[in-house]
């Protein structure tokens, strides 16, 4: 028996009941990180808070080395394009929520093995780069074009397929305006890192993270509809591993709370004292603009609606909204709920599906208000503050 | 009965046989993060890559908000210090390696419930700020001082106990030069991310990152032995929980490898081609310099040993090792072994402790060798890599 590829790379499985988070899960959650709820504080995420997915390694691109950008398939002048040559066409900045499509996955029953994210995959950022209408109008789209097919240089292998990362829009997306598809050369201002794609990432404003192709080198128009791994295989919303499934595209609304008061480190659960509680957080749908949000403070029972800070016209980033809660000893669930325009909203049962995709159940923070005036016997350390 | 924080904050645990995973630790699994080992390459660690591990929430301090160090206790002049005095004293650059002292915890058996770090709690920066030993010189420590003890702007609750996180240093180790300590503001040249302490944190060169204490608020100087949670509760070596332990101080030396080849997305497993494969990594001790690094490419049965590339007079900062390995078909595993000037080095058996404290076992990395010249029917993509 020869050495295969599938000898590394086994089927996509479903979770046994009970079954805990594996190794394999585990390797995934310690290099792949989350946005630690605290900072959704921030209008936009600091550096190393935002969440990363990489799905194989992050390639290694030195300061100086050269970067080409080929624009090619069905178009009537092919286009290679360096970093300088990039920067010359008109520069536009967004500020774009991303979140992966695999966030909440690990909430579900049956749990689908893969990265296990549970509420933290987003992150917001400026993004600066060409608008990739106008590289492909420079380029002259050919009028039988279907898909474009965008390639990056991470390569692996993923249940038993070797593979460049690649996926596809359809041509109507990327050569429109709302969004606006970005190939993106800065992040904050600065050079991008290298997790989140330097020198070159695709921004696809209000779609899910798989769509934004990291490490951009090839943009290739093509006259048939694009049946990639990651296009048709992945990013599927499947109820059983036969079905065709509906591709995994726009973000659905999420409102994320700042989890309140103080955390245990091991449980993460929080500790209030009672009273007047500020609770905050952010609020964002790529199908349509946030609407509503609405909390909850008796895990779901109830709802009262939130204060939505107004719009300032950045359609693709989050929204933050505020709320006071006052807050009684005992034990708490709190939750918040986006809606947003077109009447999308989040499920309180969970919207379960095979890959584990697009599941925006609302987030539960259990919170324990403890008793009186917050002064708690247990609570005292047992060393003074300052000797 | 009343709600106590006992409510919300468990005693520490091992978990069962098999017991996989649980909800917390996949918690603290995704707000912290590790290095993704091929980020091994860089020799200064690029912004957030650099693993992180906060035990409560990240302060959220705004760019403009003052902030004031207080040096006080046992000495002849408390100060009050803000970030304008501190950048008069002189400034130093140290590039350190940093490493959690709970790094290759998940990796026992059984496996103390915390943050489960596999091998990947490591990261190194250039940290600039004032030499810990000038402040405590300008305050003027008194001759009945025993211990330096430093106290974070992270609050939580641990184990029943709420705190500040606070830990303490000897002041011999405070005030000596080997290793200098600092009092940090800057990171890689430019303001700390929130993640890392920002605006002030400590840096202990060569001990683990329990010790370099991030928001750093306040020096005091004690004339009796600090007795905090994290000193003497949490980061002791234990055998069983009624043991006094051992405290956990310096970096046990320990080599990582940058995983060859390509990998599958969900194993982490790694494949190549036949024949030369260069392997490269990096070693550090905290103990004493490291002299020798050694590679095993049959799971520890035999070594080799590395090129390790010469000290360039960074005490306390990883070497870049490197070896060509002639890779045959078939499944290997691939480890290597660091070896420090003091005779220090890593186990092949877990060096197993209950909190699961300074586990430098070492890395294994299982490899795929495909067989012949790389071509492989189950690897091909099912689709044109350009349409």
């Amino acid at each position: 028996m020869g050495h295969r590829l599938v000898d590394a790379s086994a089927p996509a499985r479903l979770a046994a009941p009970d079954e805990g988070i594996g190794r394999d899960e585990l390797a995934l959650a310690t290099r792949n990180h989350g946005l630690p709820l605290e900072a959704l504080r921030y209008d936009v995420t600091p550096p190393g808070l935002h969440y990363v997915l990489t799905h194989y390694d992050i390639p290694y691109v030195a300061e100086d080395q050269p970067w080409h950008l080929i624009v090619g398939g069905r178009v009537r002048r092919p286009l290679e394009l360096d970093l300088a040559a990039l920067r010359a066409f008109p520069e536009v900045t967004t500020r774009v929520t991303l979140e992966c499509a695999g966030n909440g996955r690990a909430l579900l029953t049956p749990r689908p093995v893969s990265q296990p994210w549970l509420v933290e995959a987003v992150g917001t950022a400026e993004w600066t780069g060409v608008p990739l209408r106008l590289l492909l109008a420079e380029a002259g789209v050919e009028p039988d074009a279907v898909d474009v097919v965008f390639t990056g240089a991470d390569h692996g292998v993923e249940r038993g397929v070797e593979q460049d990362y690649q996926r596809s829009l359809p041509v109507d997306v990327a050569t429109g305006t709302e969004p606006e598809v970005l190939v993106a050369y800065a992040m904050n201002g600065g050079p991008l890192p290298p997790q989140h794609g330097h020198p070159l990432r695709l921004i696809v404003p209000g779609w899910y993270g798989m769509a934004h192709v990291k490490w951009l080198r090839e943009v290739a128009v093509t006259d048939v509809p694009f049946t990639g791994f990651q296009q048709t295989v992945a990013y599927r919303l499947r109820q059983d591993a036969g079905d065709e499934g509906e591709p995994v595209t726009r973000i659905d609304p999420r409102a994320l709370l700042v989890p309140p008061g103080f955390p245990d480190f091991m449980s993460r659960a929080r500790v209030v004292r009672p009273g007047q509680v500020p609770l905050e957080g952010r609020a964002w749908s790529g199908r349509a603009p946030v609407t509503g949000v609405e909390v909850s403070t008796d895990a779901g029972h109830t709802w009262r609606r939130a204060e939505l800070e107004p719009a300032d016209g950045r359609r693709w980033a989050w929204r933050r909204w505020h709320l006071t809660w006052d807050a009684s000893p005992g034990e708490h669930v709190l939750s918040a709920r986006a809606t947003d325009s077109e009447g999308h909203t989040q499920p309180l049962d969970q919207p379960w599906n095979r890959g584990g995709f697009a599941v925006n159940l609302v987030q539960r923070v259990p919170v324990l208000c403890l008793e009186g005036d917050g002064t708690d016997p247990a609570g005292q350390p047992a060393y003074a503050s300052r000797q």
